[in-house]
């Protein structure tokens, strides 16, 4: 290094400027908001620090003493590090991960693609950016079911106009034909993801085949008179977290013709507890991923080749698979189930909770709402917020409540998530939050 | 895994749609153009699979069995991986390597910043794109010296109006003031490079004194009149490679009121060889850097876990580091001197060739034009391109002319890279162009 070395200039203030925000970055960034879920993961940081004993259902993330990822994985990749897999990935992907996904669809999912269908990156949300930016113009109009994840800040990132189609309980807060069928002419892009976050439900072949006619009637309609298609980006980055008897479809599954325009999110983040280690992978029509590809190119945001290595021999194991999942699934069923058992006995004891039996995923979807209660503190509880910081300091209980996923109604509902947390803790946070229910009064 | 199976759907034919481009793609994907670099390296990939023997000079990358990372990020990363750091890092990086960057740039740099300046991504190009993305709105002026590396896709990405200020041989095709001057009113962001890819040269003290002095009183006016500042992207991601006595300068350190408006650019990619980990940091204004971390977020483009956790050991251990360059800088070094060495005995020889002495990075600049000279098939050279091909055909050597860095003119300027060659592939790519050269008739 050869930094002429000169005596130290101090830019702690000089970094920090006071000058009017709006002037200082772009329009885009000074309207983008941060995630709602980081926030409260801050919050409970800072009061963990403080010593306070809170059982962490906030954060969509693992943690690696309960949920370690596969140790082919960890083998694989460390030693993929130790052949010299350093250096730049192809900008597509290393090829045998390509294949490896591939075969993987082929074999898992019954779905036959190209290769040059196949586009691997730094994680799925590079790929939901790059899904965006590769199709959606400013002012186009996106459509998405609420809850869901950050549609509603890709659309603010693209300029884009959002139409946000509100789900009910009664749907497992999933969406239909029907509640979409009125906002899809003349929109460019409709968002899926099943099984869902913050719901922890998945979609039924019965609806999506109601959706999957609904898009290709739109389609049938717009390429006779010469309009842009209607594209699907279906977020499947949970698929093979099911539970039970719960099955999993895709809508080329059900209708082909689909393939010319859905592309699937993916990757290894949630499904071998991998957030870290950014894989994942997009699977569409040739000409989008190829565009995609261009963009995520130039964001560079490219998974590391050692991971990609070692993704691709992970794939290539059914066995490994399944010897991984037949551990990993029941762990996360087991967390969700017991919280769902207990909020049900809460219910049933008269409390004002209640909850939809969990389907896939890590997350469960949970009522609070005693709404017009008073807390011990003589506070009333009229809100999600409201209920949501009661819990976090009467019970110890971090929760989230939809309105992070662009849900606007504030009845109550939240988003458990289990990765973080043992069976233990999550069995001991039950009564924490008995006792503070019960702790309210009238 | 729970994925229905029914019969096998093949979609090879449905994911290749013939449907208009222009209406299957947003606009901006549409016009996207992808890297020329990238379609050179492709050629050469071809040409190699039919058994041709190729001096790769093309890529800006590290073949690892000449240049492996050092062992001590190699041997940190399996342990991170090991001990479970597989999960989500933070937002912005994990601590330890944001306070591993603030401690090495205060130790090699001499400049002090505030931990909230440091942000960490998944590469240096994340944070370029960040950079661009957090500063400029559509049509906003960015101003950059050709040759550089793809400013001018990032500013068709952002739909921003380019300014690309030509620097020629004289000036080792680095800016000046002078040069840059009559384009920077109104400018939203100047974009630097040093030392700077193509050409492995590095500015100087003065010139870059002087263009600091230029963005100094351009942004005076502007305070006093309220406008938006003109911002200063400084990527130095070969700062550690510099050569011999060349000297590494940075805007805050000649003017340290310019940390108010520099955003830095680095990153382990080419310092330690290790373009396939991602893992890049930007240094800069803390409201920007806070922007960039939210854009950089939705955009997913971190940096794997592992690799930040070993990344922070490196960088915290200057006799790892020393050990490392000690053997790395001569490698690099040995090879651009041995090819610039050659060059000159070429053009001494009354061949039309030169080069300009190597300083930095893994680059040489190199002129070879024999323009209106005949090959042996009869074709009369008359642009790069002729030159190009015809190297390669007949020498079997690769290189990229400067028009890939947006560079405009046809006057026989090209970058050689060595991070993917040995000394002795070096050495003998020199006779085969010499010869090539020699069979030319007027």
């Amino acid at each position: 290094m050869q930094a002429s070395r000169r005596p130290l200039v101090d830019l702690t203030d000089l970094a920090h400027s006071d000058a009017d925000p709006a002037r200082r970055v772009s329009a885009m960034a000074s309207q983008l908001v941060g995630s709602e879920i980081l926030k409260i993961a801050a919050q409970i940081r800072s009061l963990k620090a403080k010593g306070a004993e809170i059982s962490d259902f906030t954060v969509g993330d693992f943690n690696p003493r309960h949920f370690p990822i596969p140790g082919e994985l960890l083998r694989a990749t460390a030693a993929a590090l130790a052949a010299g897999e350093t250096n730049y990935p192809p900008a597509n992907g290393v090829l045998e991960l390509r294949q490896a996904v591939q075969r993987f669809y082929e074999r898992e999912l019954g779905l036959r693609y190209p290769l040059e269908s196949i586009l691997i990156a730094g994680g799925a949300r590079p790929l939901i950016h790059g899904t965006y930016t590769a199709l959606v113009d400013p002012g186009d109009t996106v459509v998405y079911p609420v809850p869901s994840w950050n549609n509603n800040h890709y659309v603010a990132m693209l300029g884009a106009r959002g139409v946000a189609v509100k789900c009910g309980p009664a749907d497992h807060f999933l969406p239909s034909a029907a509640a979409l069928a009125p906002h899809i002419a003349g929109a460019r892009l409709l968002c899926l993801n099943s099984p869902l976050n913050p719901t922890g439900t998945a979609i039924s072949a019965g609806a999506l085949s109601g959706i999957c006619e609904l898009v290709l009637a739109e389609n049938a309609r717009r390429e006779a008179s010469g309009a842009r298609p209607l594209y699907l980006m279906y977020d499947h980055i949970y698929w093979m977290l099911c539970f039970g008897d719960v099955q999993h479809y895709t809508p080329p599954q059900l209708y082909p013709e689909l393939a010319r325009y859905t592309v699937f999110i993916d990757g290894i983040s949630k499904a071998f507890a991998a957030t870290g280690l950014r894989v994942g992978w997009g699977v569409g029509p040739v000409d989008v991923i190829g565009r995609m590809n261009a963009i995520i190119g130039h964001v560079g945001a490219w998974a590391p080749r050692p991971e990609q290595v070692a993704s691709a021999a992970l794939l290539g194991d059914p066995a490994a698979i399944a010897r991984y999942h037949g551990d990993f699934i029941p762990a996360v069923s087991e967390r969700l189930g017991l919280l769902h058992e207990g909020i049900q006995a809460l219910r049933a004891e008269g409390l004002a909770v209640d909850s939809i039996p969990p389907m896939g995923a890590i997350y469960l979807t949970v009522q609070i709402n005693p709404f017009g209660q008073r807390a011990p503190s003589g506070a009333v509880l009229r809100t999600n917020e409201d209920v949501r910081c009661y819990l976090l300091d009467q019970a110890g209980v971090g929760v989230v409540p939809f309105q992070a996923f662009g849900y606007p109604e504030d009845d109550g509902w939240f988003r458990l998530s289990v990765g973080a947390v043992s069976l233990d803790e999550a069995r001991a946070a039950l009564p924490r939050i008995g006792a503070a229910l019960r702790a309210l009064r009238a």
